[in-house]
């Protein structure tokens, strides 16, 4: 495909969560159509064309989706294998399988990484007791262990303080394959939003630079306060990263900043909640720059007009939002999720400043 | 009213233009759902939890859909009144019905400016063949003939270059009450893109500079080239239209810069074209803006972090979209109608600039 999708093409969107929903925003946008399939409550169909309420097991509901729209792309990377399957051959999905492959499973994409020659935190296997314990033989302690596949925002994850919590770190996998993580002594982290058009272009966004608390991101902040070298690196690798799958659409890739080196800590074949801070930084934001490469469009370039501080909404942090309202230069980004539930995104702030160079 | 309407609140919109497609998305954008009511095409239907397709005199439609929403709003003025009665017997409607009232009629308009001790154009009321002979001996020529009701982007009018073509132009009001207007001698024609909450504040954006070709809206750019002393006079203007109508909601108020005064142009109880620029120019921009002000929430501040050039995209400019994507700083906004008619607005484009001070 040469050509860009035509005007009123239909884009569907596996997931009808925050990310499908900003997603169909910006399919419309562009003048498109938003076809969203989603199991469960899906706040994005408030945004969009079309919803299809059935799950990843419904052969039937998956084909006539896939009939429905012209290309297909999603907002989470844990999409079963033999959905997949079937709504590939009927329409393209975007990014495609290689990069759900390598993300959907925290082995191979450690494994994948190092094979580009990119920097990783230390890791080994754990399918088992026995290599439980030689992982930590390896590993050390602190360390922290995760599911290979379906974790997110801290879950399906246990830390070790020491080597004697190793027993209890594998019970709490309850029998699921792992991976043993070493710590990295890190200034910083720092996300780049990387795209690639259908033509091969890369565009990155301006670095922004994160911050967790109890395992779910909280902030970004850009610009990131580390060094142009470090920005223009950080930038190459994700371009490596893209170009070997290559790759459609956004990538969330998230970067330890150590003394030595910058470290992949894990990527998002998707848009990545560290790239709202884009919808009021930049003239095209990471959702549209996301279905411009879905639909063949040319990249928006990713430089920022404003600095951004992106605050997440969590569980009660929504019951702010009145006060947050009524600073000046605050855009509030709400969900529209019917129950706010600790630990759940509510929403997003961005608060614009003059840009900084 | 005092708390805001509650997350997840219904906002009903009647129309399901362009104007109606950006108004819900602002409104999930603050948690809400939109239910747009249009009796034809809705490219708003896209963008929206619900869409009512029928007609203004279908009364079982208009009270379902009252029903079914927690306030009601609008994105054009022309809205009949016995649809508006029905309407209102079951949900507020917000703006309220004085601004309708004023702004549905021309003369009406005009008087309830000018009552306001504000300027406008010289106006005769034009309602037989005498009564133009007498305006056009008051107003002479050129001048231009616009019918009291319904007219918009050049239609219904007929420009008067001498006192002789004052039958012509009756002729072509086909019998409809009209008004006859001097032209204005102005070095330049802004918009005042102006808001008031449900408490009364009063939030002005900054003004935009307009230019029009065959009677419709070709670019605004912001900031315009006047004096902050006039721009000044342009919100205290804004401010006492809003405040002599109770209004809530966002208004778009024309202005014409002449060195004597600024001239009331004509005022649209609604978000406005030529408030598109805020989109990409300020933190809340001027659909938020009308949620806000509907749903009781306090309101942005009108300051732009960018300069902004807003161009529309007329009927074929929809074929200059993939160069303009190219553009680094140009945000493209696409409205989703399926044909490109001549004279149809079919997106714009926001070009994005650092602020000047």
């Amino acid at each position: 495909m040469s050509e860009p999708l035509a005007p009123g093409s239909v884009i569907g969107i596996l997931g009808g969560g925050q990310l499908g929903r900003m997603l169909s925003v910006a399919a419309a946008r562009l003048g498109y159509k938003a076809h969203i399939f989603e199991p469960g409550a899906a706040p994005a169909g408030d945004v969009a064309a079309r919803v299809t309420t059935a799950g990843y097991d419904d052969v039937d509901a998956l084909r006539a989706f896939a009939e429905s729209v012209d290309v297909i792309t999603y907002e989470f990377e844990n999409i079963p294998t033999a959905a997949l399957d079937t709504l590939e051959a009927i329409r393209p999905i975007r990014p495609g399988r290689e990069a759900l492959r390598v993300s959907q499973d925290r082995l191979t994409e450690k494994e994948f990484l190092r094979g580009l020659g990119l920097e990783t935190a230390p890791f080994a296997p754990v399918a088992s007791e026995e290599e439980m314990a030689e992982a930590v033989a390896k590993i050390g302690a602190p360390s922290i262990l995760k599911t290979r596949r379906l974790g997110y925002d801290g879950k399906g994850q246990a830390r070790l303080a020491s080597a004697e919590d190793a027993p209890v770190a594998w019970a709490a996998m309850e029998g699921a394959e792992a991976v043993l993580e070493g710590f990295v002594n890190f200034s910083l982290e720092v996300s780049v939003i990387a795209a690639r058009g259908l033509t091969g272009e890369v565009v990155c966004f301006d670095l922004g630079e994160n911050v967790h608390k109890s395992g779910i991101l909280a902030t970004t902040t850009v610009p990131a306060k580390i060094p142009p070298r470090l920005s223009t690196d950080a930038a190459l690798m994700a371009g490596k990263i893209l170009n070997a799958l290559d790759y459609v659409g956004v990538m969330g890739v998230e970067l330890f900043v150590t003394p030595g080196a910058l470290i992949v800590n894990e990527i998002a074949p998707r848009v990545h909640n560290s790239g709202h801070w884009t919808q009021n930084g930049c003239a095209v934001d990471q959702f549209e720059q996301h279905i411009r490469a879905v639909a063949g469009w040319p990249l928006g370039d990713g430089k920022r007009h404003s600095d951004v501080e992106m605050e997440n909404l969590i569980g009660d942090d929504i019951d702010r939002v009145p006060q947050i309202a009524r600073e000046p230069h605050a855009a509030v980004h709400l969900y529209g999720k019917a129950e706010a539930r600790s630990g759940r995104k509510m929403g997003h702030v961005n608060r614009v400043k003059p840009a900084t160079r």
